[in-house]
C-alpha cells in the first residue's frame, strides 16, 4: 500500500504545451516522467512501477521461450563495431552513435544495439554445436542521437530496449527460433493487453530473407502499415507461422500496390507504432566477426543468428495511445502501477478509515488517497492516473456499510456493500 | 528449473592470470562474468541471477523504510554539474567523469553520481514543507572512469550502484532520516549473510557531522579499519545509533592513536572492502543548486539532504570474498542463484530420471545437471558455482529409493530416502 499523501507523484493539471502526443502529455500530467534534456527523461515511482511490470512481463515470456537473460554493458570499445562495419561510415546507426574518449584515449561508445558484443562473448565461450541452439537477451538502456527527439519516449535518444540473440546450427534451425520468436511477441502483445500487427519489414542490408516488424495500431503512429483484414484472427496463442505468412501486411516502404492482391475491401490501411522486430540475420554477423564453432563433422562452422527487438519504454507510450480517454490513461491490469484506487473522502472520519484499513490489509498493492483534497480533484487525480479499479469511501455510505465501486474502463459505478467489494475485487 | 545442458555457464578449470583476487577468480571461473574492455564486464545468465537477488534485497529494505524509487538517466547534461562546480575543476570526480558530446555539440555525461539531478528533479516537482520529507533511491549503472580498474567488480569503471538522497525540513529531521538509513543498511547486510562495520569516515569537504563507511570484513579489502570489538554486538535488528556511536570505529585516515581511547586488548584492526555509505549533506546541494520550499512560516527554504550509497556489484565481489573456500564459492541462501544443485549421475537411467523429475516438480528454482559428464566433473562444478544444497541421485542408491544431500557451507553430506530429502528442501 502506498499513501499519496507521501507519494512522490506531482501531478500536473494543464497539457504542457512542448508536449504534442497525448502519451507524452499524459506522461508528464501523471507524474510518470520528467525530461531532463532533450530526449532523455527522469523516471518518477509511478512511471518506474509501469516500466518494470512491463520488463517482468517480457522477461517470463522470454524464459518461457528457453531464452535466456545477461546483460552487457552500455559503454562499448569502438574496436568491435570497427570490426564489423558499423563505426565509422556513414550509415544511420553511426551518425546516431554516441562517441567518447577515455582518460586514456580509447574511443568508446555508448551501445544503440549489441551484435557486435554477444557475438564476441557468445564466440568466447563455446566450443562447438553442442552448445547450440542458444538464445540470449537483455533488458537495457540503449542510446541512440537522433538528430530531432520528440514525442517523449516515442522517439527519445536513452531508452530501454529488450534484445535478444539467436544462434543456431543452421538455416532451418534459425527459422524454427524465428517462429519460436514471434509467438513468444505475441504472447507477449497480448499478456500486455494490446494487438500488435506483424508486417513484412524493409530488411535492406541487415538482411535474411526473414524480418517483420511488430506495429500497434494508433493514429498517432508515424508508420503507415497494409494488412489483411483477415490477419488479426491469426495473432493469437496459437501463432502458425506458415498459416500467417499467406496473409499480406506490409509497411510503406515494402507495399507494392501492383503485388498486393488484397481486394480494397479487405486491405486495411492503419498508422502504427513500431513496438518491435524480428530479424533472420543469417551469417552476416558470424562471418564479420568471426564466429565460430566446431561442426558435426569436425569442420568449423559459422552459426545462423537472428536478433530480436522490443522497445520497452516506447512500448509504455504505445499502451497509453491505445488505451486512454479525454480524462486520463486507462491501464491494462497487467501493467497498471497499482491495482486499486482507494479513495478516502474524509481521511479524518474514523468509520472511513477503518473501512480503508479494512481494504487495504485484504487487497495487495492499493494506491491510497488519504490526503484532504476535494472530492472532485481526487476523482480527476485517479482518473488521470488510470488504475484499473476505484474504490470511494465516504462518511454518508459507511455509515450504512456501503462504498462505490468505479470501472475505469467502462466508466460504470456500483454501490456495494464493503464486504462485496472487496469480495469482487479479491477476484480480479 | 534450468537444465545444465542448455545453460550458457561457460565454466573455466584454470585460474585465469589476469584476475588476483579470490572474488574475480571464482566469478570468471563461474562463468558469472566476462570482460569487455578494461574495468567493463558483461553479466551472463549465473552472475546476473546474483546481481537481481541484491537488487530485490535492496529494493524491499529500501521501500519498507519509506523510501520511493525513482530511475534518472545514464546520460547527464553538464550545465546541471557545472552549477554545482563538480565539471572541469580538478576534483577525483571530475577526472574520473566520462565526458561527451552530442551531436549538437552539447556536453554531456555518464553519471557517476545523482545529487545534481535529483536536486533539479525534486525541486521542480515540490512546492512546500508539507512534501516533506522524501528520501528517493535509484539502482542504476554508474560510470567512474578509474585510472586503473582493477580486482574485477571491485574497481571497475561501469558498476551498479543504489543511490538514495534525503530531503528533510532541518538537520534534526535529516538525522531522523540518517538514522533510519543507518538501520536499513544494516537490515540490508543482515540479511545478504554479511558482517558490515559502519565507520566514521572522512567526510572532507562533502561535509556535515554525520557520515559513516559500512565496509566488509575480508582479508583482501582495501581499507583499514579500526574498531572497539564490542561494537560487533550492536549490529543487529535493533539497532540502536545513540548507544552505537560510543564505540569507537575510524577508518584509516580517520584514525587517530592519540584520540582512540579502546584498550590494544579490544582494538580490532581490520582489512576491509567498502560497499556503503551514508552521508548528512545539510544544504551544500540544496544551497548550491537552489533547492527551495515554502516554509511553515511562508518563508523559502532550503531543504536538509542526505545520501546513500551501496555498491550493488561491487557487493557481489565482497560477498565472494567473505564466504569462499578452496573449492568455490559458497552463496548464502538469500542471494544463491538456485536454492539446489540436482546432480542426475545416469541421466539415461528410467529411475534416476524419475526420481529428478519428481524434485523438480516440488522444488523451486533448481539447476539440473542433466550432462553426460564424469561424476567429478559434476561434483567439482557445483562446488565451484556454490549453491546451497546440492542433491545427488544415481542408479545404485535410488534402486533402494536413497539419495544423497550435500551442504555446500558445512560440507556434510547425508543418505536419505527421496521423499525425506525433498520434505528437508522444501522446509529450507
Amino acid at each position: 500500500m502506498m499513501r499519496l499523501s507521501k507519494y512522490f507523484l506531482p501531478i500536473l493539471k494543464e497539457t504542457p504545451i512542448e508536449a504534442s502526443v497525448v502519451s507524452h502529455q499524459l506522461m508528464l500530467r501523471s507524474g510518470m516522467i520528467r525530461q531532463l534534456t532533450s530526449g532523455i527523461y527522469n523516471w518518477l515511482p509511478l512511471g518506474l512501477k509501469v516500466l518494470k511490470n512491463i520488463e517482468n512481463i517480457i522477461r517470463e515470456e522470454m524464459d518461457a521461450s528457453g531464452a535466456q537473460e545477461v546483460l552487457m554493458p552500455c559503454i562499448q570499445p569502438a574496436e568491435l563495431w570497427k570490426k564489423s562495419g558499423r563505426f565509422g561510415g556513414t550509415d544511420d546507426l553511426s551518425e546516431e552513435m554516441l562517441k567518447m574518449k577515455d582518460r586514456h584515449g580509447n574511443q568508446l561508445l555508448f551501445a544503440p544495439t549489441a551484435e557486435e558484443v554477444i557475438s564476441e562473448l557468445f564466440n568466447n565461450n563455446t566450443q562447438s554445436y553442442r552448445d547450440l541452439p542458444k538464445n540470449l537477451y537483455q533488458i537495457s538502456w540503449k542510446f541512440r542521437d537522433e538528430i530531432r527527439p520528440r514525442f517523449g519516449l516515442m522517439r527519445g535518444r536513452e531508452f530501454l530496449m529488450k534484445d535478444a540473440y539467436s544462434f543456431d546450427i543452421d538455416k532451418e534451425a534459425a527459422l524454427k527460433t524465428y517462429k519460436t520468436m514471434m509467438q513468444t511477441y505475441i504472447n507477449i502483445f497480448n499478456r500486455l493487453g494490446l494487438k500488435a500487427i506483424p508486417v513484412t519489414a524493409d530488411s535492406g542490408s541487415i538482411g535474411g530473407d526473414y524480418s517483420h516488424e511488430f506495429h500497434i495500431l494508433s493514429e498517432t503512429g508515424e508508420s503507415t502499415i497494409y494488412y489483411d483484414r483477415e490477419l488479426e484472427k491469426h495473432l493469437n496463442s496459437n501463432f502458425d507461422l506458415e498459416l500467417f505468412s499467406k496473409y499480406y501486411a506490409a509497411d510503406k516502404d515494402k507495399h507494392n500496390p501492383k503485388e498486393c492482391k488484397v481486394s480494397e475491401e479487405n486491405l486495411l490501411v492503419k498508422k502504427g507504432i513500431e513496438v518491435g522486430h524480428v530479424f533472420y540475420l543469417g551469417q552476416k554477423y558470424s562471418k564479420s566477426l568471426e564466429v565460430t564453432l566446431q561442426g558435426k563433422d569436425g569442420q568449423l562452422i559459422y552459426p545462423h543468428m537472428g536478433c530480436y527487438g522490443i522497445g520497452v519504454s516506447r512500448l509504455i507510450a504505445a499502451i497509453i495511445e491505445a488505451s486512454h480517454d479525454e480524462k486520463g490513461i486507462i491501464w491494462p491490469a497487467s501493467v497498471a502501477p497499482f491495482s486499486l484506487g482507494l479513495i478516502n473522502l474524509k481521511a479524518e472520519d474514523e468509520k472511513c478509515n477503518a473501512a480503508c484499513m479494512q481494504v487495504i490489509n485484504t487487497i495487495p498493492n492499493v494506491l491510497y488517497d488519504d490526503t484532504s483534497d476535494s472530492a472532485g480533484a481526487k476523482f480527476a487525480k485517479m482518473d488521470l492516473i488510470g488504475l484499473p479499479w476505484q474504490l470511494v469511501v465516504g462518511p454518508r455510505g459507511i455509515s450504512t456499510g456501503m462504498v462505490e465501486l468505479k470501472n475505469r474502463k467502462t466508466g460504470e459505478k456500483e454501490e456495494l456493500s464493503l464486504e462485496t467489494a472487496i469480495n469482487k475485487l479479491r477476484q480480479c
